[in-house]
């Protein structure tokens, strides 16, 4: 059954989403919806886009929704923000029945649930490719007005880990790869952790939250680093550092010790290098941040209190940025120029 | 030439829209932009897609640009926000040079300029068509934290017009009519206002912000209605009458006076009635709105102090919504069964 209309696709979601949340002071329904006050506002912009972000083959419609949220949930929470809502600007190609958009639905409320998030209103429109805009905001705590940024790292600082990477480049390798669906499901099977981390990355605000109070505890607030992995570590750690501006790099460690075990049989089958492989990676949605050598311990102490595995990669020193001793062998992963 | 990178791009943006804004606490370029507070918060979403909302064929990039934004600051000028800024989710296919870039950047500065948008920051993708995703907020006045919304309407107030109406439907129809370039330029010259109508709507928010003091002045938070007439006044006028679920209709009046010569001009030809033209309408990004009738009086002394065009278009009342005494011909504009 295909949604006959604009109103019945409306309909749908508002199933799906409250037209009321407490994050807004004014829902659905009107030309504009109006924000309820909850400190400074972080507001982060991606594209989910068929055939450049997603494939339609091996995404269902469920990872399709939680994925095109999740990037940005991602960007909300390593500014060290609460993530408190988003609009949508959702382009459907009219293949899209309702099953299809219920999942979807589903996809993106889970994300919604998790970090109570309001859906604020957005647009919708009819084009041959499926193309989800999202635009989501968060509330910085007031002492922390402009949130976590890059560029606060000096020598001698620690660069930390939270979370894996080479996971999601992995699942997309692998899943790309495949001919038919079986095959993907197949791949989905063998390699269940990649391909999760490819489909449904969950982006880690609470940690960033984390960061954020500890920066305020710390009084860090312009020297603790902070933004996620989405081009892979070997495109964004220069933006960490600086953009390489100030000549800052380091010497990051990766050990086989600290990477995923799929990610360790994938490079043995293949005779290839793990943390090179996870180093370049891509669409990891993890956090990496920098901070003085002096708070280290007790920032790792706070970073073990949650599942996700955090590691210190390495020290800022003056010189270039090389992994494992050797310098990076290519500039990362960027979706435009794929 | 063509951009080579996505660095390219941004490079680019930058000539046009600073980093750094007064609307901004932190400007582009980290994970998250932060918004600087200047009152309760209006956003909005729309897309402006390829073959869904304009054609290359006759938009020129810079028009591409200014209409992206304008159908959005329309909805923040119908809450009695004033607009503040934006960011944008852009799907380029790659087909897009450095000067159509240059182009569409200067058509959305033409209007950031006239109010003082900020641009937060955005995404870039590529796809196979072109998808521009804006969403736009502004701010406020604290004393009217909810905006003006729509479904204010009583028996016995006004309806009342700011702008003008058919005219964009005119545009649109002259236009897709066009077979080739040679005759899309004598359409414009021909039949320049309403290709303009169509082509580079401008955002009535400055009569908004002027109609959200009004309502403050004279304590009509909760009884003056606005929206913008996005898809044509047949099918928004009941959404300002609260959808019709409260039985309110009305008999407008649009007599040929009150349209534009244009449009007299083009339904003499074809010999079609201007006013049901005009009515059925679609993307005329005028505000349509209802005020008790004691204060229409005053209001329309200080609507009259605009450039734009004004007037009333009747008096709501229980019954159906008719047009000079009959029902409407159609049900309007809907962008996304087209």
């Amino acid at each position: 059954m295909k949604p006959a209309s604009e109103d019945d696709i409306l309909a749908l979601v508002n199933r799906f989403f409250p037209v009321d949340h407490p994050s807004l002071m004014l829902g659905r329904g009107d030309d504009c919806a109006v924000l309820r006050r909850g400190g400074p506002l972080a507001v982060s912009t991606d594209i989910f886009a068929e055939d450049t972000h997603f494939r339609r083959r091996y995404f269902t419609p469920f990872d399709t929704g939680f994925k095109a949220l999740a990037v940005n949930i991602s960007d909300i929470g390593a500014s060290g923000a609460t993530p408190a809502g988003l609009s949508i600007g959702l382009t459907l190609t009219g293949k899209e029945d309702e099953a299809w958009l219920s999942e979807f639905c589903r996809g993106m409320k889970e994300l919604c649930d998790r970090f109570s998030l309001a859906l604020s209103g957005g647009d919708l429109a009819r084009s041959s490719l499926l193309n989800i805009c999202v635009t989501a905001w968060g509330n910085l705590p007031e002492e922390l007005p402009l949130g976590l940024r890059r560029g606060m790292a000096q020598e001698g600082d620690i660069i930390f880990l939270v979370g894996t990477v080479g996971m999601a480049r992995l699942g997309l390798t692998l899943l790309e790869a495949c001919s038919d669906d079986a095959a993907c499901e197949q791949v989905k099977a063998d390699w269940p952790e990649a391909c999760a981390a490819h489909l449904r990355p969950v982006p880690l605000a609470e940690e960033g939250m984390a960061l954020a109070r500890f920066a305020l505890q710390h009084h860090l607030e312009q020297r603790l680093g902070l933004m996620d992995v989405s081009d892979g570590l070997a495109r964004d750690l220069p933006r960490l550092l600086a953009g390489g501006r100030t000549g800052l790099g380091a010497d990051i460690v990766l050990s086989p010790d600290d990477l995923a075990p799929e990610l360790l049989r994938h490079a043995a089958q293949n005779g290839i290098s793990a943390p090179d492989f996870a180093f370049e990676g891509g669409e990891d949605y993890a956090l990496v941040g920098t901070c003085p050598a002096p708070f280290w311990p007790e920032l790792a102490r706070v970073l073990s209190g949650f599942a996700t595995p955090s590691l210190m990669l390495g020290t800022v020193r003056k010189g270039p940025l090389t992994l494992n001793g050797h310098g990076p062998q290519s500039a990362g992963f960027d979706h435009f120029s794929c």
